[in-house]
């Protein structure tokens, strides 16, 4: 008897669901020798362990508040969890209610979430080039076709967007961006563009994705607004008029591996968000829910002190050596937070082809450019992060890179 | 300036998502004078609390073990727990490796994941009838048209199934099953039956989804071998020539709320759903599924003894309760095992109207069988569960709703 050929069962959609070099990537950081610059993960260092373990403690030592934290529980997520984010989303302009919150498993879950609920195929997403690689994987499994962002709108008119999308047999159906310090390039788009793109948008009727992975994260200069913050404010404080959904996390301030995220947004999003979460996976685990609300309580403000303090030092390191070690004709990008700088090779020079090299020859790792590109990449780019290695690690392993480079160009 | 009008983005796959009775009958329990039926959710009592609770203080004490319990992990899941399945798997007959394992956030999240690899819009998938009403909201969302699975066949050949699908403009993607004390029904299909189950999905050339989540809590008669460990068995052993999709979980034999649940197929299904992991939420939470391989480790066995233990005199009190307290024409399945019996009642009482005067009347909540049905729902059933009450809740509360039905037809 032969085996049973699975290809004849799959969805066409399941052919869009293809392996990320990343993940080929990590098992790099594996080798105790290699200096990466490549996962967007946060230093171990930075986790609140204590305070994560008071937490468990307190819950499971109470019978009653064990048997609620093991138990099945509601779609939304955990009420007092929710309040925190109420309070924090009040603090940063955006006065909401438990019912404009959904708990998500991640921020990753928040993205395949509302692709799922948003995108027909053939329907067109709005992207900027480059864009979060784990957004592309997510909204790729609902066969979008993919048009380029331009927040400051460039010359490009809505009507354009809207008869690309007709023309493909779709329509536009979100914008998708990754306003502070973003990953892959670390770039913060100004007050003026957040308020064109809100406009664009209006233009096409459509929502805003605001991805705030990184927002809080910031080392120097002034916050600006959140795009949330913004549409809110236009729509005179009022949440249930405004188009923008917000995903927020704590894998970047307290911990990714408790999987919290969130949603804030207009209640009629919300309310059929959560029948996808309880179609998806039921709800978010209710035990790190609890944690995740005391920890929060607790640790939050402090943490992103320290979490900036550690992540300035190190974007710090990395600009001084990439000062010192890049040859002429190599430029990146300065961020004022997050976790990640973009550095633009020469012409010429593939970001794949390097990663190779570098890894074989140098010792070093991080993420080709090309990897973030939702259509037309520039491979002469890559990814490198400033969160992982230390300040000494940050300083021999960029000028290795810089060597390398040097060699790459003569 | 209005409301921004969301029915205008979403995607038609999400007209199909809608909200779930059981959402609504699930408030129904914090009324602390209701006797509830409703939730298929364990017994708390169960649940290994301090198995858990010294899980947890062992790795968050240690900070190598804590720093990788809260960083990001690999979407396939973690190794030891993986191992934990792959030995758990062998000894019920079916021998495979971690690379045939991919951890889920329960098996809600495995019957999402698996809908959205193998179901484009149109395509069919065979259920029985009635079926668990979970797995109709996860397939949903993926627009499938639905035919009646009969597990012996009755008269269906087939090419019946093929050409009504065809004639949908899709094809059978998968035939989905509860083999074992079925939610809602109770039922246990018999290996006659499940051989002809595979028999048949061979004809159709589609796999068998086996929901196995109730499968250890047998309070008696003789096991019946999984349809995935006879489907190995027919392949000489090798799980690779496999078609048997296996999903599992710890929610009733452990805990639900650290959302830990697996898969266990051939492994170019697994590849894909790995890939379908990933684009949903990276990864489970890596701090649970490093837990849950503890507590399974040394919890798993003596929990399932423990559940079978109380489970079965709650089956047995609800059996006399049924006995003596139902009107002639009511009938009801007798469950070998899991949590449900599911309740006929004569032709013309409609079960949902019947909850609502039961809530009313007699303060008893049960689950209306129709929403357990995908087409041609039989409105005069009901589901009750026996796994929350305690007997003498269940004795009190079978009485009341004896007295009601027997009003009802009166």
């Amino acid at each position: 008897m032969s085996a049973f050929d699975w290809s004849h069962v799959f969805a066409t959609r399941s052919e869009r669901m293809r392996a990320s070099e990343i993940r080929e990537l990590l098992k790099l950081l594996d080798q105790p020798d290699i200096i990466s610059f490549a996962g967007g993960i946060p230093d171990p260092a930075l986790f609140p362990v204590e305070a994560i373990r008071k937490a468990q403690d307190e819950i499971l030592a109470d019978p009653k508040l064990a048997a609620q934290a093991l138990q099945y529980s509601i779609s939304e997520g955990y009420v007092p969890l929710r309040r925190w984010i109420v309070d924090f989303m009040g603090k940063n302009g955006v006065p909401c209610t438990i019912d404009n919150v959904l708990i998500t498993c991640g921020s990753q879950q928040a993205l395949d979430f509302l692709a799922k609920m948003l995108l027909s195929p053939g329907d067109t997403a709005l992207v900027e080039a480059p864009t979060y690689l784990g957004a592309l994987q997510a909204f790729n499994a609902y066969e979008p076709r993919y048009d380029r962002l331009i927040p400051d709108g460039g010359n490009v008119t809505p009507q354009t967007y809207a008869d690309a999308a007709a023309a493909n047999g779709g329509r536009v159906k979100f914008a998708y961006v990754v306003p502070d310090f973003a990953n892959p390039t670390g770039v913060t788009l100004s007050e003026e563009n957040r308020r064109k793109l809100l406009e664009l948008a209006a233009d096409l009727e459509v929502p805003v994705i605001e991805d705030s992975a990184y927002q809080a994260l910031r080392f120097e200069g002034e916050a600006v607004p959140s795009i949330l913050s913004l549409d809110v404010a236009a729509n005179g404080g009022d949440i249930e008029k405004t188009r923008t959904i917000y995903c927020g996390t704590f894998s970047k301030t307290l911990v990714p591996a408790l999987r919290v995220g969130w949603i804030v947004a207009a209640s009629p999003l919300i309310q059929k968000l959560v029948l996808t979460k309880q179609a998806g996976d039921l709800h978010s685990s209710t035990l790190n829910q609890m944690v995740m609300a005391r920890v929060a309580e607790t640790t939050y403000d402090a943490n992103v002190v320290r979490a900036i303090d550690l992540y300035r030092k190190r974007r710090d390191a990395m600009m001084a050596a990439l000062a010192r070690s890049m040859p002429k004709g190599v430029e990146w990008t300065k961020p004022e937070g997050g976790l990640f700088v973009w550095i633009t090779l020469p012409a010429g020079i593939d970001g794949a082809e390097l990663l190779a090299r570098a890894v074989a020859e140098e010792r070093v790792a991080f993420v080709p450019g090309k990897a973030f590109f939702a259509t037309d990449a520039m491979s002469n780019t890559i990814r490198v992060n400033f969160s992982s290695a230390d300040e000494a690690q940050i300083a021999e392993g960029i000028g290795r890179l810089g060597r390398l480079i040097e060699r790459s160009i003569g």
